[in-house]
């Protein structure tokens, strides 16, 4: 099982595992992003990648909102490295990663499935508490406590459900280079929050930002279509 | 922020929440349960109680399966004790209350509250295991490292999401003569997994044994009715 954004952390991730030689039923969330053209890429990406299966489950947070992704609050622009180190950006979607790998736990189970594989990242990232790996690991006990495969595998079954993050340490440029290597088309992936109609990046909020500096220092192609004021793909 | 599902322990949750003066904001989900008519029973519920809100989230499970709730599964019937005691049964649903809590902490943080109640039972229930104390206790601690309510609060901020369950050890005869003390109208509340199409119980689930025979014990009236096979309410 993968939870699969559509960005390029994920679609590594989603590499890794094949290249791991895992079947991969990949989980894509319709949680009323404003990045929608993240969904589009999530299919992209699956197929790209030989993703056994792809669902896309819709969970309207819209309806909690609170969050620049989900409500009607801007998107912070140009921050410096420091201010994306501040705090908890205006980005944050509340307890995301919680709601994503717990659903993402409960179709595991009714699948048999032992691993869920997240692309959390806590290097390269815009300060949130549910890419770190204490989240992680504390989620790990809570979820073999949660769910039946986690009572079976105390008491001596099958395996309990295990969350594997295999790029939480690393850098976005270490990720753009093991994604290059495996050959992952990063063109397919979407990253921006603030994209335009036609899906072109903004180039200018923190994931685009922090995306387009991974490629620079990863020495590798950025494909990213991005707006221009003038309309023109720079 | 309270986890309302229509059945009579989330009922007396509520009363025991109001009755300690917390404003209610209740959140039911609408996972694609066959029992829908617990739905309408939240609704009753949360007017009848004086939850400041109540709001139902689409959040359909059916496309995971795996369980007699939500997928072409029989609910089990007639089970003795011993049968109901002996492992997860098949209405069971994965990961069913770790999604419910993480999506309720989600609001709550919006919202700013400073708890999730709920009404999970450790001691008349069906052997699930995510309403098990060792399961709330990993989910509190998990829950306050997924958020930003956590993450303020380790920094010396406002208080973190608590989780309150207070009913989780008690017995079915012990809620329901608490929330006849606090003046719940259990005839608005559904507990039935398999009810006919008008809302009647089936009275041979787990869900109507277990809360028949706590009627019985408490010495309370069971307002609840029930399907006869000739169609008549005995």
């Amino acid at each position: 099982m993968i939870v699969l954004s559509g960005g390029l952390d994920s679609a590594t991730v989603l590499a890794i595992a094949r290249h791991a030689g895992r079947v991969c039923h990949a989980l894509t969330f319709d949680y009323g992003q404003r990045h929608r053209a993240e969904l589009d890429a999530a299919g992209r990406v699956a197929r790209a990648l030989g993703a056994a299966r792809h669902v896309v489950v819709p969970l309207d947070l819209r309806a909690f909102g609170g969050s620049a992704l989900t409500a009607d609050i801007p998107v912070p622009k140009d921050r410096s490295d420091d201010e994306m180190h501040a705090g908890v950006p205006a980005t944050y979607v509340p307890a995301r990663n919680l709601v994503f790998l717990s659903l993402a736990a409960g179709w595991a189970e009714v699948l048999g499935a032992p691993e869920v594989w997240i692309g959390v990242n806590a290097v390269d990232y815009s300060g949130y508490p549910d890419c770190r790996p204490e989240f992680l690991e504390s989620f790990q006990r809570t979820v073999n406590l949660a769910t039946r495969a986690g009572v079976d595998a105390a008491a001596g079954g099958r395996s309990a459900i295990r969350v594997v993050a295999p790029i939480v340490s690393m850098t976005k440029a270490q990720i753009i280079r093991r994604g290059a290597e495996l050959g992952v088309d990063f063109a397919l992936t979407h990253s921006c929050y603030d994209p335009d109609p036609s899906g072109a990046a903004c180039g200018r909020c923190d994931s685009c930002l922090i995306r387009s500096r991974g490629f620079q220092e990863a020495g590798v192609v950025d494909p990213t279509r991005y707006q221009t004021a003038a309309g023109v793909v720079r």
